[in-house]
């Protein structure tokens, strides 16, 4: 899979989420894990590292961990499944959004008989100031749509 | 609509995306936007801003606009529609992602008949260092699921 890129973009096509189990990521200790594709290197990405994922039915993580100085975010977008975070189990599914501080001891797995989709975002910890638009600004420029090239 | 939080994670369950349009936004400038959650106050996140977003056939920001030190990452996840970045327009659909520098104009719109699902999440350009699982550290835990309380 390869991204197009752009002097202030990159983009890439990932396929459909049903199809993510096409994809292994490479793990440096478990070996390939299926279902899973991190966009970071495929984008040039300098702010976040982000995972699509499919699990399948009966999946888990099989172990705890925390992180260093990321924040994470776990976005799931269909399907069943349990989040463990230090002490508390939590049921999951589309809509259920978790953030976990980097210290929170994490888990997850899939324990229904349906694939379950999410997205991980991970990035440094008391980076971001302000709300939702304070960051952003207009440019002054006419909006005039045209076919894809 | 409120979170759940725990001494290190917020939860909170935002519904079906196909139910988005019950959401509105109110953005400072452009009064509400019908279909956007933002999740940055929601969770109490320190790393980043994340929209959820449902955009109707028709839709679209009628604006270009840019960020200050803000990389951005806009997924795709069902629909179709016209991402305009700079001179060049890219046609989105399930699967799309893009990276966007803070320097890019950008805008999009659904030019379809069916509802455009995405996700844009919004981070500090240049805070991540290290691949995908180098901040990652196991946790001496033995996992033993149970049921959530």
């Amino acid at each position: 899979m390869q991204a197009k890129k752009g002097t202030h973009y990159s983009a890439a096509e990932t396929g459909a989420l049903r199809d993510l189990d096409q994809q292994a990521h490479p793990h440096p200790k478990l070996g390939p894990i299926r279902g899973k594709l991190f966009l970071q290197n495929l984008l040039g990405l300098t702010a976040m590292e982000v995972s699509l994922n499919k699990m399948g039915p009966g999946g888990s993580l099989p172990f705890f961990h925390r992180h260093r100085e990321h924040e994470e975010l776990y976005i799931f977008v269909g399907g069943k499944g349990q989040f463990y975070i230090d002490d508390e189990v939590i049921e999951v599914r589309e809509g259920t959004v978790i953030r976990v501080a980097p210290e929170g001891a994490r888990t997850w797995r899939n324990n229904s008989t349906e694939p379950l989709y999410y997205l991980c975002v991970q990035a440094a910890a008391g980076t971001v100031k302000g709300d939702a638009t304070s960051d952003g600004m207009g440019v002054d420029k006419p909006v005039v749509w045209r076919d894809s090239t």
